[in-house]
């Protein structure tokens, strides 16, 4: 079955809404979905953007339109306080259970984005990223937890939002179906459009 | 009636896309329509933020995207091989035509956006502003392009867009509804939803 390369950082909010959303419209689609958890910060330091939060009067528009689009959707979404955030350790988890556990890498991406826009927990912590893990069946936590002290765990991680860039990548979230770029949670009904219709 | 504020920079394609919808989202809406072209470099100045077409990566992304959105809806479209400029001519044109004939305002910026868009009009050129209003019936284009040269007419403009941007006004286009601010042309739908369920 063919993908949908959903990139997306853990600290995007809108990231966390389209979590919420890739799934049912694969499902119309009849794709699978790759999740792909990157640095929006390797993305800035190539475009030169700085993150919504740091922008004046888009940070504050960001705050307001991410509260009426969960209000509308009736999404739980609380913002937490130290907004935004570096998620490194829960984004070199994923990768780590990814390799090992392929079948559990969504399903720990869908349970961090809760856990940090439900429960507002803290992601730059890794025992917060291995704690998450706990509640997968099969995946060993405490090795988890020491793999996230290693190099190659880190550099592994590193390897992969920079050839993210590399490609093209610069958002959260993004989508590349077929080879053809969605920048946006806005955009993923013009993106099943564009799967729908063989594309334009 | 109720108003849509529609704000737009002449230079944005995104902008002129929304030229092209807002007329009968407003008539679906029972809404008018008061059109309001600023500087986005204004904005800019107080955001830090780049034009699309000078990021890396997004500008790329920006021009696929125009393309594809073109295709998608018919619209005619032909990005100018000097994009982007500071449309300053006729967008002080603009209001000194909406001051003296307020219905004939919303027809020029329609116009100007073809002529831009379409024909690839240089809209910095104060002849080229000029030239857009001879086709309106009863604008005295001469006495328009005699404004255009003194300082009364630049300020106003120039008032404009500062109050604007003093507003939380900072991208092409910005639509306020009611107080309610909607940013893209990728939210029409969603401000749409707003109106007519009277918000969430």
């Amino acid at each position: 079955m063919q993908t949908i390369e959903f990139w997306f950082d853990f600290s995007s909010a809108y990231g966390y809404f389209a979590s919420l959303e890739i799934d049912s419209l694969a499902r119309r689609c009849g794709r699978t979905v790759q999740w792909r958890p990157f640095m929006l910060g390797t993305a800035f330091r190539k475009t030169g953007v700085k993150g919504l939060s740091s922008t004046p009067l888009k940070g504050d528009y960001a705050r307001r339109d991410w509260s009426r689009i969960a209000r509308r959707h009736g999404y739980a979404f609380a913002l937490p306080p130290f907004h935004p955030i570096v998620a490194l350790p829960c984004s070199r988890a994923f990768y780590w259970i990814e390799e090992r556990h392929p079948d559990a890498a969504a399903e720990y991406a869908k349970r961090v984005f809760h856990a940090h826009y439900v429960a507002n927990l803290d992601l730059r912590i890794n025992d917060a990223a291995a704690a998450v893990a706990e509640q997968l069946h099969g995946v060993d936590a405490v090795a988890l937890r020491e793999a996230l002290d290693r190099q190659e765990t880190k550099e592994k991680f590193a390897a992969i939002s920079d050839s993210a860039v590399e490609r093209g990548i610069f958002g959260s979230p993004f989508f590349l179906v077929d080879g053809e770029p969605f920048w946006g949670w806005d955009r993923m009904a013009q993106m099943e459009d564009w799967i729908r219709t063989g594309g334009w």
